[in-house]
């Protein structure tokens, strides 16, 4: 299997440099395209690994589902679908413009901006500060890595640039849809989006996705089967930004992505699997990851369709 | 298990008011909100049924998923790439704004109105009427049932009043994305939302594409299952219109609803199920076919996700 | 004055070039773009001109103005304000997406090519060649010049041709908003925007505008005042398309364009005012005619603000 | 002519109580819906006045003219049009959603709450204490009042409440179209809306307008006649929200409103009007204010058009 992987980066090898790192922060413009690493965990708890798997980068969009399912986990499914729609939206990530009528719950999706900072208001906590400790805890829990931190470098960057997530969160206040300090809830969301993961990170929470809320190996059941499936379902209609169509047709699994350049994607009942490559393609999707995650599908019949 | 369908029938029974039959056209406005019909064949082939799963119906935007197929199996899937995007467009069915730009063959989806009706230039044939009676071979074929048959009722109806689809084919003919005549392709939707349909040949034809390609008992391959994952990725995220993404989360399976109150539900390499009940919810889909469905997935642990 | 009008078409000489006829029909691709005339009415009978005023050309959407004074002669102005809103779309004069929501009659502006459909069915007429007739009469009487007719040519390409225009009337059908036979309306409108007219002409009919419904010379009263009130205000909200606002701003007088080159601008109570250079800008106004009419209300001081 | 007046204001008593005085801050709500007033100022320099024109009001989107006409003075036409754009959006006053693509500054218009605040970058100041007071003593100075002061309850409700002006000014700044600290930009507007003035204070206001730059009585001259064209013409077509063509056609003047219940309105050449009532119709501009100003443009033929 690994052999299949090794092959796997070297047919994806050209595409690495037609994709572009994110430039919005100077710390995702460092980004080095010519970096593909994977890593996958089957159910049976065997592990493959390729190319650059170890390197790390920042989780960015990849822990909106981890948002979504600590919102599930501390509010329960009723609760959360009164917060937020699932429909898609036929619009980019960063939409502001959702909708030309007055914005209601029902319009904002949490897999993209408005909707994850909605999430973050229903995280469980005294403060942000504790809000967010308890998503990166939850973030190393799936992940089965304590070392997990924030990137300081990026979160500062992402909070001094961060004007349009600004406007996003004042529009949500606005019509009443967050009611705490609006600084307080995007700094938790910076936060987030600053988590420092790696492809085996990713792999392993993805894993635990798959697994319907089992750790690998001691099949300890850390949340019920039926968040899993909602959040699947979510990533495949929404995961992979206004690509998530064609993301359906050509891999066929739930999978979720960030600018930072990974790749989370889920094989139900079968396995996890982490990707990274900082060349994003033009919806803002890691390229050459993409493409590696449509060979593996084919190679392996990933399709869940 | 007929057991099991019955008591979903009965449990689903106080929905059926709660929907309303489609009323643009005399022949569907008729439509009795007392039926509920169901019909499931497993890839065993098995077969169970219960309610009104005899009743016929006009199949209306059900048969987008068999004009794809058909479309798929004439010219193959980079050609109808070419032709159709496969993106969520965030809008109703028959939306006609779907952008703000000129129009280009990525915006339109084949699950709402205006790709549908580019499908249908894509069906080979002399003339329209060759190409409709291929679309209908087809169906036939695939619910093994070569008793189905046009409604001219329904067809006539229709034709007569489908001046909204009339302006979605003649916006495609002025951007160039069709090029025959426009009532001769508008004829060809026309029918092929007119072909009258009982539970059994929706369970049919979604045994089919649940089979990825292969007919029950006899396995005859009658399509490339690359095909299947195709058409079952696209219904997953835009089959049921904008209410796609709560069926996802609710259900989590392939399926395609028609304002006849037809539903086809594809369970990947599982089952296949037609559900028939005549009540519509505000977004299009039968209202008690659409609680039958999610509690059968409940019950049956179909949830792809 | 006659100086001042050949000083001013000297000046403009180098923007004409600027400019790209329209080029969907083959009749308006042949426009030479070195043309460029103006002829003016004073209020005291006083006419001047300069360059290729003698140069007929088809009036396109200069008649738009035209169908709306037909129809409030027709029906007075609480019956068409019943039928057509007058609000800015902020959209190309071809828009389709009007609005996200059901279309109702306050989104369908008559400078708009959706409204002046509408306004066709407001002429009145045993059938649509009848209306058409006497849409025609009407420019002729406005001009003063019997002369005026069809250009065939033009009328069977904009028919053939015309799909986006057949989009828009299928949607006014599809929501109730026109109730006649779609290529009866269409063809009156094609009609209407293939009459052939001058310079001369369209400063006769700007006249009559700019005097608040008298003829010159005569001050024979054909229409109340408060017509060209009406007519005039929706002039300079809308007649420029979607470079009203600069219009306003640069100009300052009511006035519409049409595709085939020509403007007409009213000045109430002093001029009226026709020009014609076929170069258009990428709004769809004569590049070279508007540069004339900034310069001669800078110099005549113009300006109604 | 004040006889005219109480005639007037009589006739459009039963209009007051339809409207609804703006409830988004307490100080708005406590708008009295009995209140009406007018005044005006004729070129000669006569006055006259009616109602309850002595009430004092907050200006509201009123202060947008004065705004643009001070940006325009610190900087001249060109850079202020580089700035912002002119063109109706068809859109609320607070829409967020102006367009799908990249925000630019053509896509912002003075006269929506956007382009306003985008204009209190272009005043020249120190600071934005400065730059507000800057406005303020041109507000004074346009109405002959240095009496007029700044509402601090309505300012400090503004400024709490704003959060749609705060996801509007963070877009405008997400985009580069701002760049300086977005809640010091917000400071002066919010101050700015929050003006207090009278009827007659908007009726000099408007004078000056009408006059092209020149003061009552002494004629002196306090800006260019063409900034006068440019912000008059801004006003015809968006100075009454998406109800500015309505506006055209039934009242035909130049005119701009606030939510305060205000309504400044120039007639060029001839007068200034100040109206005050603050119930408002579904638009946001007062309701018997502008049936006012209907009536008073039929009886003293007003329209520009």
């Amino acid at each position: 299997m690994e052999v299949l992987l090794e092959e796997i980066i070297e047919q994806c090898a050209p595409y690495k440099a037609l994709g572009k790192p994110a430039s919005y922060i100077p710390e995702l413009a460092k980004g080095d395209v010519n970096d593909l690493g994977m890593y996958i965990i089957l159910s049976n708890g065997q592990t493959f690994k390729a190319g650059d798997y170890k390197k790390p980068f920042s989780i960015q969009s990849v822990v909106k589902p981890i948002l979504l399912l600590l919102a599930l986990m501390d509010h329960g499914m009723e609760e959360v679908r009164k917060k937020i729609g699932v429909e898609a939206t036929g619009k980019p990530f960063d939409a502001i413009n959702v909708t030309d009528q007055s914005l209601q719950n029902l319009h904002i999706n949490p897999m993209v901006n408005m909707g994850a900072i909605a999430m973050c208001t229903m995280i469980k906590g005294e403060n942000y500060d504790e809000r967010f400790q308890r998503l990166l805890d939850l973030t190393r829990h799936l992940a089965g890595n304590p070392a997990i931190e924030l990137d300081e470098a990026v979160y500062l960057s992402e909070k001094r640039t961060g004007n349009k997530n600004r406007a996003l969160a004042y529009l949500l206040k606005s019509y009443g849809l967050i009611e705490d300090d609006v600084e307080d809830v995007l700094n938790c969301y910076f936060k987030a989006c600053s988590i420092k993961v790696t492809c085996k990170d990713l792999a392993r929470i993805a894993y635990v996705f798959a697994s319907h809320g089992k750790m690998p190996i001691t099949e300890a059941r850390i949340f019920p089967a039926e968040y899993a499936h909602f959040v699947n379902a979510v990533l495949v209609t929404c995961g992979m930004y206004d690509g998530s169509g064609d993301f359906a047709v050509r891999v066929g699994v739930p999978a979720k992505s960030g600018v930072g350049g990974g790749i989370m994607a889920v094989v139900p009942t079968r396995m996890g699997i982490g990707i990274f490559s900082p060349g994003l393609d033009e919806k803002g999707n890691s390229l050459a990851g993409t493409k590696a995650l449509e060979a593996l599908s084919k190679r392996m019949y990933l399709s869940i369709f």
